[in-house]
């Protein structure tokens, strides 16, 4: 079976095309383990320190706003689609016509081009949970939508499109909304949330952070070990378990930053967590507020969907997958 | 203030048209009462039996999927929009295509050609109770969209983009989902719902009419005289009381097939009522049982939105307004 991963030189791209190489299987629409022939990592750039030099990787660089490109990347044998490719957040909300481009084109042409296979290939779509807005209660799969961002809305409009073509039998669809996912690895991005990850990152690795926001703040956070896990678990699950709602929020915890920083001292020691610096920054505090805290993701749990236990399982999880077991 | 209503020729279109001219203004986005220089009635097709001879009211023929078409339309003076256009339900189940062009593009052309004007118009969206798909419990405002039709789905993301066009400041949009309506004027049309129509104003007409559900299947519908009032109030509705959620549901009345039957007869007579055929239908008694029967609509309420008393307030406004007091 040929996998295409679009946002491939991401690093849940990277990290999932890795995952994908190393399990060599996926289940297909008709519940038969296939073997994976070609897994294809598509992105707008190269990705960057891919260690797997492995016949079954492709990399292919192109536009996803480019319905053409598209569809010759999908091309007539494609069995399935991971699609995480996306402006993200704050890059969408200064440029609203080139996050429409890439977050609402570019999945209509992922979608076009697989429903013009004809073989109605299972797609795996990169949601958020920036989907649900400024809510006064803490959400479940029963929630309205009502995304504050144009990175939410355009991201709804994603689940809405997945649904429809799913429902039509152009493509066997899932839509999995992803919490914040903590500790990325690398740098910091220019998304808001980005200091959850530095925080912790950041002093595991000997270096200095900065919180710009309130201990007492808290969010829905996953880690990328768990968030690989969901996708191949989202991709494998049979479609009748899924029905006609084809969008999951993936379970998470709910942590404050206090929490988080607590979390690193217990398991990296005092020295690491006083390198955390608090200066807070009212911008990124007021934008943070105004996140869901937490969501029920009862659905999710039934459907096999696991979060990680708590904070110190995340903070061990960096340290073994990203630092050899070492902290600094 | 110029005014375009797209969808001009359907009946809702040209009800709205002609209560647009008795009326002679409307309320502005700064909330001054405007008056109407100017209505273009906007469609595929010009409007059949158009009374007013008016010279407010022009007459133009396009297609909306058309972005340079509906950029000269809406010109660079238009202060307000009527946007009811769409490949209605069936239509777009069977021809994606045309769904998507129309109902998903055709939406953000008109909302891309009101951005370029840059002095945020109004925008009123018609939207639909399809919208919300199969549901186990009485939605509300606040619960989840899951579509299962394409109409639906196209409308859902319609409501996503006035949304975030009225969020982001480039429009001051107000999507209004409307019930089901009845009692339509005119002939029976393609819609699975068309019966509900039918049924009262065929009798009425001294025509016989073929019922094909049972007679306890319940609809959430809205007459034409109350969907013509929720229009211009959605319009005249100052932007703060809406805040960031744009989309509310019309207050409607749910009535059973049996009791639209029972009001005929009370209003009309045994003889009225006896020319209802009762011929079971299983597709479209499969098809009309997925609708959701019933609707919270306290927001629309609280913000002055109403709904009929009850059915025979439905028949007696049909003979009032499209009968001139007379039943057949």
């Amino acid at each position: 079976m040929r996998i295409v991963i679009t946002g491939g030189a991401g690093f849940i791209g990277k990290k999932l095309a890795q995952a994908l190489l190393t399990r060599g299987t996926l289940t297909d629409g008709q519940g038969r383990v296939q073997t994976l022939t070609e897994i294809v990592l598509f992105d707008v750039v190269e990705p960057e320190g891919l260690l797997h030099d492995d016949p079954r990787l492709l990399v292919r660089t192109g536009d996803i706003g480019d319905a053409g490109e598209v569809r010759e990347l999908i091309g007539r044998e494609t069995g399935g689609v991971f699609h995480l490719a996306a402006v993200v957040s704050a890059n969408a909300e200064e440029d609203f016509d080139l996050g429409m481009r890439v977050n609402l084109d570019g999945t209509r042409n992922i979608l076009e081009a697989c429903r013009a296979l004809g073989s109605s290939p299972k797609v795996v779509f990169a949601s958020s949970a920036a989907v649900y807005g400024a809510l006064d209660r803490v959400p479940d799969e029963m929630t309205i939508l009502a995304p504050q961002t144009s990175y939410g809305a355009q991201k709804a409009m994603g689940e809405l499109l997945v649904n429809d073509y799913s429902r039509k039998g152009f493509i066997d669809g899932r839509s999995l909304r992803l919490p914040t996912i903590v500790i990325r690895p690398g740098k910091p991005n220019r998304a808001a949330s980005t200091f959850a990850s530095s925080i912790l990152r950041e002093p595991l690795a000997g270096q200095e952070a900065v919180c710009p926001v309130k201990p007492e703040v808290r969010m829905y956070i996953l880690s990328p070990r768990r968030v690989i896990q969901a996708l191949l678990h989202g991709f494998d699950l049979p479609a009748e378990r899924l029905g006609q709602v084809r969008m999951l929020t993936l379970p998470g915890i709910s942590a404050s930053v206090g929490e988080m920083a607590a979390a690193l001292k217990r398991v990296a020691g005092e020295e690491a967590a006083a390198r955390i610096r608090w200066e807070l920054d009212p911008t990124i505090q007021k934008i943070v507020s105004g996140w869901v805290p937490d969501i029920k993701a009862d659905r999710a749990r039934a459907l096999g969907f696991d979060s990680d236990r708590d904070m110190d399982e995340i903070v061990r999880a960096h340290i073994e997958d990203e630092l050899a077991g070492h902290v600094a």
